[in-house]
């Protein structure tokens, strides 16, 4: 951590659990900012004292106002400033001469307005850095701490949320209002909700080292319209997740080119390929949401229940076709139905009418009151092979909702299993499902929902037994070799780097490259074919030749001396024809493999996530199918492997109907050496090694062709 | 139609609309569902007349009640069994001997306990056939029928749903409760509201039938369990879709073999693949939806809204993030932005503040009051380009949520583009979305949900315009021939049929078979191959062989006439030597083909849908991407296209990059054949082709192998 990062966990403190505060720039008019960040202050009972700073009041709300914050006679902790923007400025000196360390900006008006804002925005920065000041927003809705012992309402939202262990971090601050009005009604409550806006100061990163160690949090939520530091962001959910265990949903907006061409116009921010995002994300154990209620979906299961053992789950029902769309719905999610003992099965069939479903899903028919759905859910809790209960309820005539939802929540108590229900209507329900959710019993309205829910809890979990992966370190790199030669091609400006210098750097790494050298004349042709023996591939190499093929630049299947010397002469006739102004640097022969898998892996360099490695099956897959996975650079070994089992061709490579298996350890071996090349020179730009041939397992893999580009 | 499914539409006429109705089998006691059914009638108030029947009581609820429904003076048009299954068909006698033509039989235990339940349902239907009644049920929630001039609820539903145009039809009862109070609670209305139970007479398909001439019905939803003949459900849904233009959506549970299973000891029903109901569902135009949340959104986009003419949309958001999520989902759903012309921009342009965003999405930003909205969505509506609008709203403390709701009824009264909002947000948006919903304004909590609603009506009204394809008439099919070789094959109770057979067969039908034919001998091997020319491909034939390659029974690219007396013999070595019981009938010598795309083509036989056409491409596709598509047989040209270019394979047989297109024309005509010999011979319950080569364009196709199950 920085110097300047230490600092904003400092002053993150005093953000949080400040004992004084000024609100710079308040006033007397109700229904605007200024004044209803105030009033909401006083309306949740701050525990500590508030001190309104405004030009031309005396007094607001009853309260003695200041002029100027420096006129306040004792210490602040915490500045809220929603002055105008042009005057931000000004007002921010002055907290900073009254030695305040932090404050929230609520003020909009700076970068996401264009060139003037953004100046502005710098000059907020600047006096920050000169007064050890950490700053939140500007352009943001504020601040929420919902701990009893502090009690900040340092925002405009309209309400104050319930306490509760979800923390929120959010770069817009109007979808904040969306999310603390939908929290609200279904009873989910906030440690920390925070609207970090254009983050000119305090960012994303910083919050989530904060609700790291926070005592109250057990959940994060993120909405982020643009990741600035995609590499930052990675490392610090790593650590969050693997120190305090919290999981950690992220709600991306721009997903889609429109999508993120609106936000840029929004943020003004650049995004990077969606894909990318998705592998650095499951890569760090973030979860990654597609919309705000499947983030509360799942974070309502992390907070009130506890994780799931298995994916057997349990379903109690009052009605058949529900249990059968909420199967449907488990099994679409990867869960599986719980076999229930015999032992369960006689409780059940006591318990139970004649025409009642005693197996998984348990059908407790139509006419069921409390006594028979607590029957079943404590028999399905105490089967062995149970990890978790699913309870549907439709509202029928005889159903009493709310006795079941009481019962429900008695039940759950002290469980160390999970329960979600899925209450199935809206009106008559409702009761019932306010129940439930004051309870902190998870209620969904679909089972899908509920079954995506329990899935992601399980899967996170699994995840953090088999963390703390790192990537391997390679000693057998040689170094000095390889900084000699990326000098070299880096020389005079050059950005295409032909086949020949791209696999010459990556011997030095340790991939395989072919047997094979460059051949200035024929006999020098022939004498390397005759050294690394037949058949022979045999390649142009030219700076200005882009695509071989296409300027009939490549021979296979060579298979004596004298094909050779025919090949290479063809070759420089076929080039010198069809490429005339092409300078031939000489002829590539090299070994010829066959019957082994064709694979491409390739380095890109995304904006925010820095070098990621692909990987695809050759050929069409990639092209028709795209069938191909991403991974940030370094990857460990686990990482490499996953991204080879998550493409379909996989399955192609482990050997299914007739096909032998492949050497796919290599494969991942490569890729860990291509990664830390990435991560080595940020020159480079792009690499592809199309194809990478893959023999049978234990028998090695070997560069087909290769070429890079780099930055310019 | 059948004489029987006449009768069944005349007496559905008096289930819907009777004069009188007697509740056969009611009692007094409040909270079952005998007393409920007939307090529902008497609460929705019935237009016409209700006669208790009830062998206890002399009145119920101030109304005279009679012992038998013999007794009643009066004719009746409708009886409402609720007395126990035991007793039920005694009921339903004397109902026939009073001359009813209609019953609705709520009571449970029947087809769905077991055998006697089966039987005794199998008697009702008697009954009903001798007096030619008609019947809904048993085991059903019972039926309504909100139309003013009627009024009728003839169910045990805890409440009347409003008046609407949606028609819906369940084979679960108790999932319609969930319905229904879910409908309560956005003020969704019905026409007609079905729980047809165990369909033991009038079924889904009658039903159909019935609401396609029903003016009060706009848009028809359907919950399946099983579909017991889906050659009828896709008859009707065509018919239905093509007179009426009325949308048809199914919510079908049972997707995973899981699901199926717990449906099938639900409701004792067997279940086909369901990627062939998504197929069938496709072609007959039915909007399959996943869960009941998606089908109301759907619904209530068709039943509120007009249709848009292109995919072009317009979003008005008072918040940029909201705004991006929105834009994702609209690409995400195949939706398009619409480009606002210099015209409209002007106008937002003068309407909205400086900081707004005046392109598409736009942004009235976050203090936005309902006349921003109003100026921003008549602008849009009034934009060539903009095929519909989509409102979004995040309750930002100045957000006159209330207000701008009602602008937006008003606004839309008259419009011929479909306008859709999402209020984000839930308790403070309430009353908001409250008038929304009232005003049948179509409210989604999810951007994706109203992007998913939009692309559904718009998709749905481009098939309606393409609609009236019919299987072409083949009128170069050789009958006789083929006939003659069914018959052949048929005999002895045999399964499997080889090669040669099969391929005969597939030659009346105007198949592209193979050049060659069937060798006893050498000699004769060597004159097949002079004849066809070189190379050719020989194979062994025998019944005993389905697997060739397996016996070393295969040998490709024989180049001359040694070659064939050379492989004739190793062929015979090979297989007498791997499976010496293997009868060999004779090798078959057929021409080699090269420089083709193989694809696979197949016919399988449904459970509920009959005969399947299947296509995908060769090789490892089919088994590792599973890029397979289904038709139900027989299939139009437009519809054996589409089975082609549904699967990503298309993308390498149109011709991509390098590659020269195929004669995709063939393999249509193909699947046509395959599709009239599937429908003409039930017997078939398997035929592979498997390769068909296809040539580039205009130069055909030729079946390489092909092999074919018959039913024992």
């Amino acid at each position: 951590m920085t110097d300047l990062q230490k600092l904003r966990q400092q002053n993150l403190e005093t953000i949080f659990h400040p004992k004084s505060v000024a609100v710079v720039g308040t006033n007397k008019m109700k229904g605007t900012v200024p004044h209803d960040i105030l009033d909401n202050i006083l309306k949740a009972d701050f525990n500590g004292i508030v001190y309104p700073v405004s030009p031309r009041e005396a007094s607001i709300k009853g309260i003695k106002a200041y002029k100027y914050v420096v006129d306040v006679p004792d210490d602040i902790d915490l500045a809220i400033l929603v002055f105008p923007s042009s005057v931000c400025h000004m007002a921010l000196e002055q907290c900073g001469q009254k030695g305040i360390k932090s404050a929230i900006i609520i003020s909009a008006g700076f970068k996401e307005v264009g060139e003037t804002g953004l100046q502005r925005e710098q000059q907020l920065v600047e006096i920050a850095r000169k007064y050890d000041m950490s700053l939140i927003g500007p352009n943001c809705l504020g601040v929420i701490n919902t701990a009893p012992g502090t009690k900040l309402n340092a925002s405009f939202a309209r309400e104050m949320p319930e306490t509760g262990n979800i923390g929120f971090l959010s770069q817009s601050g109007a979808l904040c209002t969306a999310v603390l009005d939908y929290a609200q009604a279904k009873h989910i409550g906030f440690s920390k909700f925070i609207s970090f806006g254009n983050k000119a100061d305090i960012s994303e990163i910083d919050l989530l080292y904060y609700l790291m160690d926070d005592d109250e949090t057990k959940v994060i939520l993120m909405y982020l319209e643009e990741i600035s530091d995609g590499k930052a962001l990675i490392r610090a959910a790593q650590q969050v997740i693997k120190k305090s265990g919290k999981p950690i949903l992220v709600l991306k907006a721009g997903r889609t080119e429109e999508g993120a061409s609106a936000a840029a116009s929004h943020t003004g921010s650049l995004a990077g390929a969606d894909e990318v995002c998705d592998a650095a994300f499951e890569q760090a154990g973030i979860i990654r949401c597609g919309n705000i209620e499947e983030m509360f979906n799942k974070a309502i299961a992390f907070a009130y229940q506890p994780a799931p053992r298995t994916e057997k789950v349990a379903i109690i029902t009052n009605a058949g076709g529900p249990g059968v769309l909420t199967t449907d719905a488990a099994i679409l999610n990867g869960l599986q139905l719980a076999k229930f003992s015999e032992e369960t099965t006689k409780i059940l069939k006591k318990a139970l009418p004649a025409t009642a479903n005693i197996n998984n899903p348990v059908d407790v028919i139509g006419d069921a009151k409390a006594d028979r759905y607590v029957a079943a859910i404590q028999a399905a809790f105490d089967d062995e092979d149970v990890a978790g209960v699913f309870v549907i309820l439709t509202p029928q005539s005889m159903t009493d909702i709310d006795t079941i939802a009481e019962e429900i929540t008695k039940i759950a108590v002290g469980q160390t299993k999970p329960i979600y229900t899925s209450f199935m209507g809206e009106k008559d329900v409702a009761s019932g499902i306010d129940i439930l959710q004051k309870h902190k019993i998870p209620h969904y309205i679909l089972p899908e929902s509920m079954c995506s829910a329990f899935q992601a809890v399980y899967h996170f979990n699994e995840i953090l037994k088999n963390k703390g992966h790192h990537a391997p370190e390679l000693d057998d790199i040689q170094h000095d070799e390889a900084k000699k030669l990326m000098d070299k091609v880096m020389l005079n400006g050059r950005t295409f780097i032909s086949e020949v210098e791209t696999i010459d750097i990556l011997k030095t790494y340790g991939l395989p490259v072919p047997q094979g050298n460059l051949a200035s004349t024929v006999d020098e042709a022939v004498k390397i074919a005759d050294e690394i023996g037949y058949p022979v591939v045999m390649k142009v190499v030219s700076d200005q030749v882009l695509h071989k093929s296409e300027v009939k630049g490549v021979e296979l299947n060579i298979k004596s001396a004298q094909e050779v010397r025919d090949a290479y002469t063809r070759i420089h006739d076929n080039v010198s024809a069809l490429m005339p102004d092409a300078k031939i640097k000489g002829i590539y022969v090299i070994r010829m493999i066959t019957g082994s898998e064709e694979v491409i892996l390739g380095i890109k360099r995304d904006p925010s996530f820095g070098p990621v490695l692909m990987f695809g099956l050759g050929g069409i897959y990639v092209e028709i199918f795209r069938d191909i996975s991403f991974g940030v650079a370094p990857l460990s070994y686990e990482e490499a492997r996953k991204m080879i089992e998550q493409t379909r061709a996989y399955r192609i490579l482990k050997g299914s109907r007739g096909h032998s298996p492949r050497d796919i350890d290599k494969i991942v071996d490569a890729l860990i050496r291509l990664g830390q090349l990435a991560v080595d020179y940020p020159q480079i730009q792009e690499l592809d090694i199309n194809p990478l041939f893959v023999m049978d397992q234990g028998q090695g893999s070997i560069i087909g062709d290769a070429r890079m580009l780099l930055k310019n």
